[in-house]
């Protein structure tokens, strides 16, 4: 591992790992927390509690559903403006200078050095904390379906967004495909495939790195935001999504088993 | 990370960091050293010495090319018979219990707990280390092309091998066939487009976890390991091998401009 790492920064964390269920959870965008040591990024209070700062709702939404599927759970606790975890090192996204309609002053004019002391202080041990939690379950032949957890915002450059459950994938659209029919069947949010965006925006890097490699089903789940509100809200969707999983688990399953029947 | 590693343990060195070309050179079966930790997994010296243990001449000849080529060399400091680092944690030949026509008596029956151990002290540090490497040279806006360095025994289960250099590709072939097309017009080997084996044997794991997911060029050379018998012919084929490189990728930088023109 390239440099030291300030381990006082809570760039990872870890919960449940001792979880028996079949899923891996994942929420990049977790935290809107800004370490004294990368300063606010000229960021007034408010522009860093708004959603370019991090995907509100999702750890709450991400914590009850490895709860309900005893799943561990691997949460980011920076800023995604810091670093967008979900982004390469070589993304002009990794460390957005403008995001939606704000400018980010702090990134405006990074340094190779800035650049390169952010990638080895939270992109690096953040995907190298996930993926030793899915190395370690491959370890002991239990391949986890990977779940990253994300929300978004109702109005996007003043365009309102219909979709309330996006269901993205990375190479393999087994699993997001069953999770869509599951959704469809199970809850009465209205649900799209590769809504509001898809592996060909970039969005899908945490499973393009992660999961595909290893051949491991995977979803990603974008909540609008606005279904999140608050506790009761969050403690609902997870209530109804987690048997959505749980379904869609079945659903490709059974349909494996038929295959090579 | 999961647990702490035993920081004795040479599980990977990097050599050349600050190597300012555009190759990055990877050895997974540098060395057929076998900790006393792991002990000898019940086999002969005469078989640790063997290529079932390690790619003889495959060190010398990737340190050749990071000299020649001014490029980071990143290489594995255990035997591939303790963990193969070209194999994911779940497949049967990350810990193999027979290779070729030896069995390893220690692999033959692991436990979950040992299975976890090696995976834990020898797979995650190494490709720790080399995501390191890449990211660094991501933030810095220098996608590297990945160059993985193998040898392969001249007689296989009794066959004799005609290929003697074997270029392999992971999903993109783009860099791999340039370096076929350059090999053939540079050198006198006899060379094949995925041969000995390929990426459907599952032989391209390291690439596939480190360099298909930053869409980073990337080739797996497998040299014949009686071209490499001691270290004036490592040294020649060095020689040989990082202008056919340099070349490619100047084949494919050309071929590129042209097509965006």
């Amino acid at each position: 591992m390239a440099g030291a790492f300030d381990t006082t920064l809570p760039v990872v964390t870890t919960e449940n790992r001792d979880g028996s269920g079949p899923f891996l959870i994942v929420c990049e965008h977790a935290s809107n927390h800004f370490p004294a040591e990368f300063g606010t990024l000229g960021l007034e209070a408010e522009t860093r509690a708004a959603h370019i700062a991090w995907d509100p709702g999702a750890l709450g939404l991400a914590r009850g559903l490895s709860q309900a599927l005893d799943a561990p759970l691997v949460a980011a606790g920076i800023s995604r403006l810091i670093y967008d975890l979900n982004r390469p090192p070589h993304a002009s996204g990794a460390m957005a200078a403008r995001s939606e309609v704000f400018e980010v002053p702090g990134n405006a004019a990074l340094t190779q050095q800035e650049r390169q002391k952010r990638t080895e202080q939270v992109y690096l041990p953040f995907h190298a904390a996930l993926h030793a939690e899915i190395a370690r379950l491959l370890s002991m032949d239990r391949p986890p379906v990977i779940v990253t957890v994300h929300s978004f915002t109702p109005v996007y450059h003043g365009q309102r967004r219909e979709v309330e459950l996006g269901i993205i994938h990375d190479a393999d659209p087994t699993f997001a495909k069953a999770v869509l029919a599951e959704a469809e069947a199970l809850t009465g949010l209205t649900c799209r495939l590769n809504e509001p965006y898809s592996a060909a925006d970039g969005v899908t890097h945490t499973l393009r790195l992660q999961a595909t490699p290893y051949g491991l089903h995977h979803v990603m789940l974008e909540i609008r935001n606005d279904l999140l509100a608050d506790d009761l809200a969050v403690a609902s969707l997870s209530d109804g999504l987690a048997p959505v999983l749980t379904a869609a688990l079945a659903r490709i399953g059974t349909s494996k088993r038929k295959a090579s029947a």
